[in-house]
């Protein structure tokens, strides 16, 4: 296995991964960070047009090729790539650690998380089934085949470097597609080394390509009429403008943004329970998850006293630092200074805006690294129309809102821009039944407070946190990555009466 | 039941249905035409942004309520409505010819295939049926459902005014939707026929509205907030900026755009059967639909002549008329002078181009009648460096193409732009296996000129006829007029452990 | 339309219906009762197995015809069984009650839930899908075809002369299959009158036929090699002689038998919701009904108490009476003098092994008539030994176990030999859930009495209130009435390749 | 890992795989031969019912433990119980030539189809999923479980005695269930190998045991009331019994039974690849497999004779000798003394009953070796009348039967009492459609011989091959070795509106 980082002198330099090789392409590069320490020994290529083309190119090419595959061949493919990822787990958590941050067990289980849709990719000969139908009319038949798309785009966003790739290519190319990743310039290490994995597991040259880069190869993929569909993750605005842009060109498109994701703690909510939900969803990850909770709506002056008084702590005393230094930890660093900065700059505004920091994570200190540090946030009497409620801050800062009932709390989350997950925490069935039906929001969690879906159910937000028809992976994943094709079939009277047959129909 | 056209003095007024009533809106009208006589006794308003906003605020605000109404209930408005359907078939079918041109018997045809999709959506109680798994992780449940999209609309082409509305407003109304129809202006008393009947079948008012008109309504659809999803049946630049004006505006959409058919006659092809399906297929509704056959490929030269032999007399003595007047047609008029001219020109265009007119519709007279009416056109030697092979024409014009082989067949038909539909005509189950598999066409036919898909199934094209990933009508229909929500639950430990339950979490 | 019954001198006589006609069989006849009066006016025949020979041999002859029909068309003939099914419900509904007892609103009531099987079953085209893979080895495809069983038999209990019938015959006729029809002798007019129903929907003679009988034509058609599937809802020990006779015939069989519903009353239940649903489902249709409530379990004696308290008086003034002669009413007679001395002898029993009589039913009088008339019966604190808690009574006799927790109620219902139907009333989402997941019983209902799956879901029991694996209506239903059929192909090149198909193949 | 084999002092002897343990049991053993050289080296335990009682205990005890694991963790075992068998595949595959006879390569083959159906297995958390309806009534939901059986027990013939089982423990066990197989005694190391395997990939002891033995041992777990399911596969006779006797005994069945299948060969067949087809499928594994082709329909006598003509030479020259010895081989021994005079036996009545003994494969000698060799035997004019004809042979015998035209080979097909596999040779669509569809057998090939449904369709024959509703593996498999549970909820409103709540609902 090849070297997911070239060593380029001093610096390492981590290039594409096109027709089966490490190649270099594009003259800009970006450096890449350790996020714990705010030193870089690595950069990344930033793709131009023309070697994000070549990828295309690559992908069109070994299209064929692939499709030729039967679909039973194809997953024992990603039978063996999953046995790979199994064996380099370790390896591979590391690389994200040291790139984006997080801590170590968070690493292991975003790469679990991605497994399992590598696990549900392996299943595609029953998914790929088309459907069939006897005498639609009288000796008419009718059946459906569902065959790939083309070649296929995935853009991704920094904080989940394996498993969002993860939720689009396994399923892309199971399903009979060519694949080419534009990851984040931030963390670019894992793809490369899932692309080394992939053809160590057999794919074929070209099946799967990784194009390091910034907008200039983002608009490559959209507007190449070689590229027939493109998956995005990533905030709202640039969702927006992929579907559009991607939209405009004939593509079909699934583009995820951003959220702000609320959890209603009900009166009758196990409060310990709550509270621990609240911890592991606001602050893991240093809150860079869309499923992240940002918004603890508190049902009742009550249930707000309380969780304040229990969150307070705990959030003070939340366990930080440099992931791959030590163990037990539940919080790294932001990925960047400037995003680091940004957050810091929300919470200042928090407090302008009157929100009562119970927690200024600013407040922390981290003397003896160089890293993007920053505590816990907690914010109380959050209302709905200060910014830090309406925007996505993406960092560890939690808002209490309170609201007087039920209702309040289904009705100002059902007005946010957002609608990518949320959870309601209660001991009432009732109460949970409403809330699923009513609440505008894709993906619901009750007494769970990150509902990500299985891999072999579908991820999707709803109302700007997601454009386009259809969800990732599940079987929605598979509907996305497949053209339809139906064919219908009536014969005249052949071999079976002798006369016909032998009697050639022209003369 | 109200009248669909108001009587207006001395000429009929076709209006705007919204929120259960005819209504007036918009200052511009358009004159409709008997396109068999050439007289007009009836306009049609075209609705203004303002009357186009009236119709998506009734279904913005029906959709509470309708969505409230079990699934169970919103079928059998359907199934009332398809008994209404049933009674006034023959009603619907006069009113179709008399403003379209097509023959009684092909009305009563295309009729009947928009209501097997109203058979088809009154199975949604069972099509709706989201998924569940039981431990997802331990005592960790996930499930999906499948709900309204909101507020939809549909705006379709004057060659099917029945049928492709039926396509879509059933199943977007039974999967809990509201609709606003923009139908085309040349046939616009169809889809209010519709929507009376919905109203005596129990569908409650706001839920399908219909709103004449032209782009002006078009663009308001497009860009209104309140619009969820926008489905489109005409031409391929149409349904291009239908697709991007639409998804740049947020909104899912399905846009079909054009088609040129080829149906492949392979040299074992069953003479008599293929000839007669080209005469259904290419001048039946005068080629104006989108699954015409408009080339016939001829593999060999002994397959072409005996085609051309065969189809010169019957193309000269085809029984064309007033489908109202007459019985026993094969074919009517055009839909509008303006389009019988854009049809002459392209056969004047194809003798310029070299191709062998062995047929020319132009010089069969129809000396007592102002109607739109030309005779069909028989193009041999065809080829695809021709604008008459690469446009697509909507006339009664075939266009025969001699290749040597089969792989040329399939070369050529890939290498066009539009990919609707495609037949081939062989005894041969390699061949056609073979073709199935390869085509670049969304909807095959084997032995099969027309093959739509049955309601069951679903509508579409590939390449540059459809934008979108989701087809029309059957489990793609559904896909396509439901949002995926995705619910995770587990409990905490409740009543069964009673001690819990008496204490009060908080206090 | 004919008559149903079929005037003989003095007396109607209920035939049976072969071929598309009335046809007498049998010497053998049975007095069929008003159970309100007590008296007879009508007689059924009791077909000898000569006449069940006949009915089986129209079936068997009608198959090969029906099969041809394309489900399209079979489906359309069960949309208008539909439509003349609402219009003739209030009649069906009376000789509903004439026969069996019932009210008129339960027996309206019960024709609802029997049509709406005829409404999924209206979905066959989308419900027969098979399924098809495309390339399961290299150029070799693969799919399924869901194909007609053949003859298909149902015997009918009492209980339900419509609803149960009407499980079965829909499903079975949509998926191409032909039916011999054997109800209960004890109510057998509505059958019949189903047969004329579906003959004037347009069903070809010998498709649906119905034979009246008891044992002697259930035996010949349990023997019969031309039956190939057959359908049974009765008591266990019936269902098991039913399931290994018929099995040991080579038939495939679904053989639903008896119950022992209970109702846990948890301590959190809204307790009028769960009083209400007692009074509905212990007592309606005098507890003739295989999903009736007969066993409240209350966990803790405050439960118990509350329950017994606010039963008491409920039950004692039940409104009981002639169903056609009077409006309002909650319960009507038993069905025969019979089953009242037996359900009478059950309430000496639970008297005699100590169980608590809070109302005996006996002791209400009803002076001024004939009919088989009982009041209502509420048992307290029965205990798990007693016969008449381990026994069906099939009566209005609601007993009362009192348990300490909510594991004591999960084990004894797991522990009872029956396993249909089960309720939880509660408010606490983890009783609900772990009680759905953990319960030995097929059909659970949370806060819902009588949980009867919808038409589009499957009815069915568990442990011996169920024989064979496949439940009935829904998609089971489907499965259980189509034999699966897998074709694997290929092709040898053919005339694509010009020269091997104009060489023949031998000589 | 522990040795299949427990050596016995001088012989060694297979023992049974009880709770995860190779323990002895049964006083009666049985010698297991090499049928290449007719010695044995080794004995197989016969488990008495004690034995037998103890196996179903440990599954029984098991049950309630592995029913918790998710699904998810149940296909991870999965997972890794595929990869160690193809770690292993040469060692088994050899351990299937010594005790089956079959050569190498067939052994391999048929590991590969089991292994198939590990990887279906493997997408167990798809394949449980149930369905879920939202307001079914208002605010009144339906949801769909598919939990697991209970104890399965599978019976399986000697002929593969590593893909058999593995067509029902993988699904079995994947969906949550525990095992018992009893493998045919002639063969019985592979199950004790696969057993070993599973437990090596985590699965818990107990989940799946292996019992050796015969008919007391198959009484046993029929008759045992812990058993809940029992898949077979043998020959019709004892499938008979199996599904008669399990049956009575309350149990779901399916018994896979006897075949005669045959291949139709029309006039337009492509005869080189049909003379392919029938060596491979008539001689291959001995002719051994309920899928072999015993019955070469020729339609016309030209078909026929040159089909003679061809396979005469072909079936002279078969390859035949020791499998583990040497490479290259087309064909191995029978599998025993018993079946080699059984198969001699037939070929001398098909001369009696005056069929056309081509090839005689009893001339053929064998003379350096103690196996249980014949050669390839093929008749000529076989008639529907001769015992060759009805009976299942089950050795390397093809018998040409003539038929002047296609319809009298449909229709001796659909007379004969079997309907487990059949072919069709041909290049006409028409001919290989019609058949498809009007063909009274389960498993069609259109020019395969051999048709075996891949993992994720399901295996299983028509008429007199297959007792029970439900085929083997694919969506079936999961059917048959689920139990549905259909959970019906609506709610009390509770904490949404807080009175309620906090008022106790009794007192």
């Amino acid at each position: 296995m090849a070297q997911v980082r070239e060593s380029d002198a001093a610096k390492q330099r981590v290039q594409h991964f096109i027709n089966g090789k490490v190649v270099d392409g594009g003259e800009r590069s970006f450096p890449v960070y350790n996020p714990a320490t705010g030193e870089s020994n690595c950069e990344v290529s930033l793709a131009d047009a023309a070697t994000t083309r070549r990828a295309i190119e690559a992908a069109r090419d070994a299209l064929p090729g692939w499709q030729r595959v039967t679909p039973l061949n194809r997953a024992r493919i990603m039978f063996r790539f999953k046995t790979l990822i199994e064996e380099r787990a370790d390896d591979i958590a590391r690389l994200i650690t040291s790139e984006h941050g997080k801590v170590f067990e968070d690493a292991r289980g975003e790469l679990t998380r991605g497994l399992e849709v590598v696990e549900f990719a392996c299943g595609i000969p029953h998914l790929l089934k088309g459907e069939h139908s006897l005498n639609v009319g009288t000796n008419v038949d009718s059946h459906s085949m569902m065959q790939p798309v083309g070649v296929c785009a995935g853009i991704t966003p920094f904080n989940f470097p394996a498993m969002v790739p993860m939720w689009m290519f396994p399923v892309a190319i199971a399903c009979g597609n060519t694949f080419v990743l534009k990851p984040s310039e931030k963390d670019p290490s894992v793809p490369l080394y899932m692309a080394e994995l992939l053809k160590e597991a057999g794919l074929p040259d070209g099946v799967f390509n990784v194009v390091n880069g910034d907008k200039v190869s983002v608009d490559a993929l959209l507007t190449d009429p070689d590229v027939a569909a493109v998956s995005f993750v990533g905030s709202t605005p640039i969702a927006e403008y992929i579907y559009s842009t991607g939209c405009a060109h004939g593509k079909r498109v699934q583009a995820l943004g951003g959220a702000k994701n609320h959890l209603v703690a009900m009166p009758d909510a196990d409060l310990d329970q709550t509270v621990d939900a609240l911890m592991g969803a606001a602050y893991g990850s240093a809150g860079e998850r869309c499923m992240a909770i940002s918004v603890a709506v508190a049902v009742g002056d009550e249930v707000a006293d309380a969780l304040i008084q229990r969150l307070k702590p705990k959030v003070e005393n939340l366990r930080i630092g440099d992931g791959l230094a030590e163990k037990g930890l539940e919080m790294g660093p932001l990925v960047t200074r400037e995003h680091l900065e940004k957050v810091s700059g929300y919470i200042g505004l928090g407090i302008e805006e009157g929100a009562e920091a119970v927690v200024d994570g600013r407040k922390r200190a981290f003397p003896d690294t160089e890293g993007y540090f920053i505590g816990g946030t907690l914010f109380d009497r959050v209302t709905t129309d200060m910014r830090i409620y309406k925007e996505e801050i993406f960092g560890p800062v939690l808002a209490v809102v309170r609201v007087p009932d039920y209702e309040t709390a289904v009705k100002i989350i059902n007005e946010h821009e957002f609608g990518n997950g949320v959870a309601i925490f209660t001991r009432d069935g009732d109460a949970a039944r409403q809330f699923s039906q009513d609440i505008q929001v894709g993906m619901v969690g009750v007494n769970v407070p990150i509902p990500v879906p299985m891999a072999f159910h579908s991820f999707g937000g709803w109302k700007r946190s997601l454009f386009g028809p259809l969800h990732m992976h599940g079987p929605d994943g598979v509907r996305f990555y497949t053209k339809m094709k139906t064919v219908t079939s009536r014969w005249p009277t052949g071999v079976r009466s002798g006369s016909e047959f032998v009697m050639p129909t022209m003369k």
